[in-house]
């Protein structure tokens, strides 16, 4: 194996792959790097339940492959003192870097033993804006559940009808949604492992406009220009999420987004136990919200302006997540529909509708 | 208790002292931040070897003294939404905070049982300029040990003769030792936990264009226009550091601090375990250094540029030890002065004379 390549490119594809390289695992060789070099540079990471290739570009004398500790690698092509790296095999099958007047000599791992990555087939890809696919992740993954035993909820519902696709994630007691519209028409549903989706809209850069999917029963392949990401689905039947979202309200409260944040985020200062210290917000018909909180160790108190039509009421809420998605909306100003201080309240954007949260009330006292 | 004041200098302020604030202690009230008002409004932080007193501008319209928990405090004063801040007591002695919309009580702890910080007399103090002090801090605190069972390598040695003062930190495989020139004669010695001199580094501001201190056989008082800190000193005689330092040698290197570190920054990354595997420095005649390892994991060679004059030499390191010295200097260049592969080596700058460290070497195989 021989070949030159420029290091930012290297590194760039470190990064990425670098993200299904589990740190430590009792098959070593996943803890490796694949460097693969025939036609092309492709590196993979691979941790059998989800699997990165990226190919770099670069100037192939001659072919072959290795496995290659993946931390040190990385850390060493992060810290090379030239723009240009050669990597080369020597007789004893080690793995020569030389860039500048540094020159490494690494052990390798025979790649046979490395688990190869199963692409799918792109022939029913999907096609959608990178910007548009990125922000249905950030506005909904972090609502899925991190540890609830139905494995479902640690993912993120991916589906499409028709033109309108959606992205839904749902703990006990919360939901995010998030919709758009695409060009064409289709017909899916599938759930998505919340960090895998995390981990691709990560390694996205900003020339990457488009990006494409496809997948069959099992799996769900994320593709670029650069690489492609294979990660295993969570198997089930989704939640019928359109029945838990209220259609009628006897409150609605428009509110600016920051100015709210901002409130809840000083109010959670003096909340030494969220599950037993709510915040409440009261709700009166002069236009505005009264944010409190009391607990063992202090109590605070803030008006805000708003619009307010309807009934007034009491609500309480856990901070934590309302905090954690007033953070994601982008919209200025956003409106709480609720009805009783029993039943799940609803944040959507003033303006934005492609969004939707719900949040299930707790009592206060 | 009640007050007016800026809450970006309070901020400054809680910053300060809650340096010296464990976050845990068997004595809770030490967990506090102790506030008095009289003819002015001071926060301490004490955890009873080491106190922080800092003056707060202010609006004083009662006097009084409480304790409130620091974590709480604190994280709320940071996030209050008004540049104003105003704190009162209620006839229930809880402590309000208003600033903008925001109202809080939070619960407070009588303040009689809060340890008083008792300051020292300023009468013999010593000035020094605040920026050269904090580079002799930087400049050798990284060298005391931090687990060494002689309590007084885990301290910083600050003594001064005649016009020369002088920090020391020595640690069983090094010595660092920085000088400056003072206007005014003086002798002392003392040893400072190394802790509280990082901690009173930090706590500077660019204003703060000269710093005080004073010492008795106990204590060590630091202090500027806003705050004072004092701290115990730990007892004991120091090492007789000039007799470690060798006056001759047969070898000395000139090279450029940057390209020297970078390289042996490159050379670490094949290190897994620094204690048995040096870095090793083979300095020809032909005003080369070559900088090399070899591990388990690989190996590494890289040839550096450099004026040698002297014998050559072949000579091993441990690698952080290298490391940590040469990320402190400020120098373009410095001066490496060697003898023997078993005798220390000095590293002093090639345009500043006022610092010197000593590393002793390791055998290489």
């Amino acid at each position: 194996m021989k070949l030159t390549c420029n290091r930012d490119n290297l590194i760039e594809g470190i990064n990425v792959v670098q993200k299904a390289v589990p740190s430590k695992s009792t098959l070593g060789i996943l803890e490796c790097i694949l460097i693969e070099v025939g036609e092309e540079v492709r590196l993979t990471g691979n941790d059998n339940e989800f699997g990165i290739v990226y190919e770099v570009p670069g100037i192939i004398e001659e072919i072959g492959n290795l496995a290659v500790n993946s931390k040190t690698f990385g850390d060493i092509i992060r810290k090379l003192p030239d723009v240009y790296v050669s990597l080369e095999t020597d007789d004893s099958g080690n793995l020569l870097i030389t860039s500048g007047k540094a020159k490494y000599k690494l052990k390798v791992v025979t790649p046979e033993n490395y688990p190869p990555v199963s692409f799918l087939s792109t022939e029913n890809s999907i096609e959608i804006d990178s910007a548009v696919f990125q922000s249905m992740i950030r506005e909904t993954s972090f609502a899925a559940s991190q540890e609830d035993k139905r494995i479902i909820l640690q993912g993120v519902f991916i589906e499409q009808k028709e033109n309108e696709m959606r992205c839904v994630a749902i703990d006990g007691y919360r939901l995010a949604m998030k919709t758009a519209q695409m060009p064409e028409k289709n017909d899916y549903g599938v759930i998505v492992p919340t960090k895998i989706l995390n981990e691709f809209a990560r390694s996205l850069k900003a020339t990457d406009e488009k990006i494409r999917f496809c997948c069959n029963a099992n799996q769900i392949m994320f593709y670029t220009e650069t690489f492609r990401m294979v990660s295993k689905l969570y198997k089930g039947d989704y939640i019928d999420y359109n029945r838990m979202i209220p259609k009628d309200f006897k409150t609605t409260v428009t509110i600016e987004t920051k100015a709210f944040l901002s409130s809840i985020e000083r109010a959670s200062l003096v909340i030494n136990d969220e599950k037993r210290f709510p915040v409440t917000l009261k709700i009166a018909s002069n236009d505005t919200v009264t944010v409190s909180v009391v607990t063992e160790i202090g109590a605070i108190n803030e008006e805000i302006s708003c619009v307010v039509s309807g009934d007034e009421l009491s609500i309480g809420f856990n901070v934590r997540n309302i905090i954690e998605c007033l953070k994601v909306i982008t919209d200025e100003k956003i409106v709480l529909s609720l009805s009783t201080p029993v039943s799940p309240c609803t944040i959507t954007g003033d303006s934005d509708s492609s969004f939707t949260y719900l949040i299930m009330p707790i009592r206060t006292r």
